[in-house]
């Protein structure tokens, strides 16, 4: 398969949460993130003439006016939340591809204050489908994949055990990643198991991060890639979108047999592993979205990374630990490095293909990043570091 | 050049006024106009695969679960407004000419519940930019354009004539199409001058409709677009995007010298003529996004339709009427048809180009669409009936 973009810059913020520093506004740490990739790669900011987004809110003439970019050819961003953060590079290399643009810059940015995830959730309030959701007590995405958490214990004996593994493992990967939020903050099991539990099977260290920050990166076509300053990394894949039974899933919690402990991927995966040409075992190091720490091993299982139903014994096999078959969440992901709606596993998996990361996983060639699972469009990318 | 895909269906509500009907949700005018554009393009909503949108706030999922349709492969939004009502279709083009999706459609909607226009935009509330507009009196868009009008008037001798011939145009179009809002309601140069002024030197009738509706297309591949109901209307260039000075203009008042009295098109024009490897003489009908009616005569210039300046000589001299040089805004546009966010354009071009126009331009083979002006992005369309 012809590589159709690849990934020259990534930069970022400090990851930090409200209390422990100021405030700072989005805008400002959107353009922090943007001209740190941009210095990354080596280009400057008259070079961006696009940008591609994974979520609405983003004002793309302010980002111009703050920068001082010249002009543009592309601004688009995906429908939705979370689920398109692997998305995004994919909408960015069709247009580049596509000739639509040369150099498109691709951003995730979050405040705390603009959203709380204990409280309803913005994208629900006022809508019909608060009405079903309510009056039963689910406000939060917390509540509604505790729902999907506890189908997956029902139907595949899955355990709180096996999602410990999924925290532990990031927050392991925290302690050698200086940048991870809980970077010098260990946690053993017994700390896991004595949390306070947030919505039962879920306790306070299946929950992701709740912080501050931005990530950027820059992507431009794979011939103009050789001539930049990093090692590129190539778009080999990416898909973005679902079935409307996840959809509806998420919206209504109104679950068809095929969405309950799923991850609204499986639609998705083997159109994925077939733009890119490769198959799971090919895979060298995964970044899953890891919203909710359960997520992350039926993700694993709707890749194909292990069978279904047996995403609990694979992550307690070790498999996803930095010696393991298939190394997860190496700079600590969102549950022990940061949240930034996804784009870390972004920043993090250019870095393991560059063979720069904090945690670098020997040799590394071919990368998965996951989006999501929230309401569609979920997303999936697969990234290769360039022969 | 190759054309990149194809337009087989379009579809559309009716266009009325709050008050003459009762309001129906913004959701259902959507579905409606769906439905219809896959009927007219001998689709179904299994077909569906994609959505692509010029402004936010479109849900997919509820879209979806509304019609049925079982999986997306893509779901996008061009940032900003209105003047992303032509890119969108080149959105949609780019993703069917890389793979992403086969079968996109296009929408657009608006109610008039959701926003005043003589209301403060409600993108400038609350915002830094506001700070600059509000205190000078400049709160809605009628107001700010008005001084792009008069700079236009002062630098090149235009008058409220030129804009009483573009409102006067477009209401003689719509006395011949009953699908126009303004159908049965004849205009005279007397009546446009008794009107009230509004915003110095725009009166009542240089400003578009408000209404509620909405507005559908339907975009496939050319290989399969000949296989379907309609003669194909193919996608031959579009471009979206911007300077930086004209996003700072619209959002600051902050105007270089090149953005007064300019529409924001003149950056993008000549790429997209490239595109579609033509030139303006070989245009047969021009959409021309006609929020206010000095924009229409001052993108005829960017456009390169006349010479710079000339855009009222050039209106006068009739030649935007269907008997003219280049026709304009043949179904009434959004002055006298209806307003939806510049979709109506996209829907006229096409029927024109099919030559079933309500007012057919005879023998129309290459049409030109714009979007905007308004904010970045503002976006230009070049349509050709397929050979």
């Amino acid at each position: 398969m012809k590589p159709r973009a690849a990934i020259v810059g990534v930069g970022a913020t400090s990851f930090y949460r409200r209390g422990a520093s100021e405030p700072r506004p989005l805008l400002e740490l959107v353009g922090e993130a943007i001209l740190r990739a941009l210095t990354d790669a080596g280009l400057s900011v008259s070079d961006i003439d696009g940008f591609a987004y994974f979520a609405g809110g983003f004002d793309t003439p302010s980002i111009m006016e703050m920068l001082g970019v010249p002009g543009i050819t592309f601004t688009a961003a995906l429908t939705g939340y979370g689920g398109g953060s692997a998305g995004c590079i994919g909408l960015a290399a069709s247009a580049i591809a596509a000739g639509d643009a040369r150099t498109i810059v691709c951003v995730g940015a979050t405040q705390q204050s603009r959203r709380r995830f204990g409280a309803v959730a913005a994208q629900y309030e006022g809508t019909p489908q608060s009405a079903f959701h309510e009056h039963a007590g689910l406000v939060s995405p917390g509540q509604m994949f505790a729902l999907l958490a506890r189908r997956h214990m029902h139907e595949f004996g899955t355990t709180r055990e096996h999602f410990a593994m999924v925290a532990l493992n990031a927050r392991a990967n925290a302690q050698t990643n200086s940048e991870a939020a809980m970077h010098g903050r260990p946690m053993t099991r017994e700390d896991y198991f004595a949390a306070p539990m947030i919505a039962d099977p879920h306790c306070l260290f299946d929950f992701c991060l709740e912080n501050d920050g931005a990530v950027a990166t820059v992507v431009t076509s794979v011939e103009r890639a050789r001539d930049l300053r990093q090692q590129p990394v190539q778009v080999l894949g990416a898909v973005h979108g679902g079935a409307r039974d996840w959809g509806r899933a998420i919206y209504w919690m109104n679950m068809p047999d095929g969405c309950f402990a799923r991850s609204g991927h499986s639609a998705l995966a083997a159109e994925l592993y077939g733009r890119a040409g490769i198959g799971p075992a090919d895979l060298d190091v995964a970044q899953i979205y890891d919203h909710f720490t359960s997520q992350v091993l039926i993700q694993l299982e709707d890749y194909g990374l292990c069978a279904k139903g047996e995403g609990g014994p694979f992550v307690a096999s070790g498999a996803i630990a930095r010696g393991g078959a298939l190394p997860v969440n190496t700079d600590g992901g969102q549950l022990s490095c940061g949240f930034i709606w996804g784009m870390t596993h972004v920043r993090e998996a250019v870095l393991q293909l560059r063979h720069t990361a904090a945690n670098q996983i020997a040799g590394a060639e071919l990368a998965l990043v996951t989006g999501g699972p929230s309401s569609l469009p979920v997303s999936g990318l697969i990234l290769g570091r360039a022969p």
